[in-house]
């Protein structure tokens, strides 16, 4: 699992006092910097070779200014082409925000999806997600009530 | 049906020479403002009512800047204090995105769902969502050979 | 001069209820299509052909959600290879924010700056910036006033 | 002088394959941070007690994605009620962008400028700018140089 500390920027709350829910994708996204990384190992647009085929957000709590956030971030799924990342977004011990995203392994030239090389696959499953998150809203209770001990 | 024409704009690019895939929840937030509207007549940010739950987005294609797009939402699914929206970009006659949203009518008070009212559940059916990018890729691609002649 | 009609968008608020000072760059920019389409008729990115070099802003009033914007946008100075632009946002018919930009005319390639060819010239020359807004605030002042009867 | 260290995010590129411009906006309120917490220890929204009144920007080199910015900020001038600010982002050692704002010290309620008290004008003193980018870009290019030896 990655972790990214976040501090939350003042043009991110809206009118109603809190940030806004387009902002997750947003940070999801910078979260997912060490994915790209694995992928485009010298961080080089010219050589990017990934898109994103789908996503959903669930947002659970709300998240304010003034404080950090944590976001972990870590694959789900390896399909052949395809991953399937899992984020969750932390403030003040409690789960606010989760989302996931499906990536594919992309040649921008031939325009098709392609098969997940063998290192990359190997280092990408040193990151695997585990959260409760992705369980009950019970289960995330119970995680919470538990981390605070 | 609601219909907004929308300018992409420049810094809604990215990198990768397209539209960067956080700014179709800015889109939808933005073609959703006519259901604000419903909810909230006057328009303003003291009376705001609803809240996000659950936003899933599915990206078909590239969008570019220097063309308009045709944003479409409609109400997919009316709950007791819940709504589902439906939403499709169109570039060019192509279905590009689509994503959905699950807002709930709100207190911020009691911080309690509450149920749809009568009139505003009347005026919301009066704009269902009807769209075959709800259907299989088959289906839009058909949807859109046809549209053509 | 240029006019372009803009809904403030929700996530353009923030915290303290109004839209965030950072929103009027943007609509700036969306603002300049115009003049991105004199120098780029083609409105294609790989033609691009011009910097921005500087830019200032004056927050004169507070601008809302819930009621559209006019950007008013004109030449204020041609040089060789330099243009300056003047924006000015109105809400309620209420001057709210000014600003300008210096652009150059340049060659990605050689990356120097080129002289603006007179076709363009001339074309730019049509829409020179005329404001009061320009002047002092009792100058702004007395403009709005005058609007009013 | 406070430093700021940020990331830049992939969607804050444009199609240009660089840093928008608008993006620099964003980066220096983030670095505002610290100078908010001087002005509203509680980092609380409701206690909000700041405007920005003007703020410019010069645009000096390309920033790219993939390595960290340092953004630089401190006090030019400390008026009755208002702050002059100065920003400067630097990436690779290189400075890219410089900008100030103007903020005034301000109350909600009454609308009105209000003297910096002395607990937070000699708090300020402490973190006063000095650069040499507010010089010429001869003296701008001296300053690099020398500090690459």
């Amino acid at each position: 699992m990655f972790t990214e500390v976040i501090k939350p920027r003042f043009l991110e709350t809206d009118a109603l006092g809190h940030i806004n829910n387009n902002t997750y994708g947003v940070w999801f996204e910078a979260a997912r910097d060490e994915i790209f990384r694995i992928f485009m190992p010298k961080a080089n647009v010219k050589e990017w070779n990934i898109i994103m085929a789908h996503s959903p957000f669930d947002f659970l709590k709300e998240v304010f200014w003034g404080k950090k956030v944590i976001v972990k971030t870590g694959v789900i799924k390896l399909g052949n082409s395809s991953i399937e990342l899992g984020h969750a977004v932390y403030q003040e011990g409690k789960l606010c925000t989760t989302g996931k995203c499906v990536l594919i392994h992309y040649n921008f030239e031939t325009k098709q999806a392609v098969s997940v090389p063998k290192d990359i696959r190997e280092e990408l499953e040193k990151h695997l997600f585990s959260g409760h998150w992705l369980g009950t809203l019970e289960e995330i209770e119970e995680y919470e009530r538990s981390n605070k001990n």
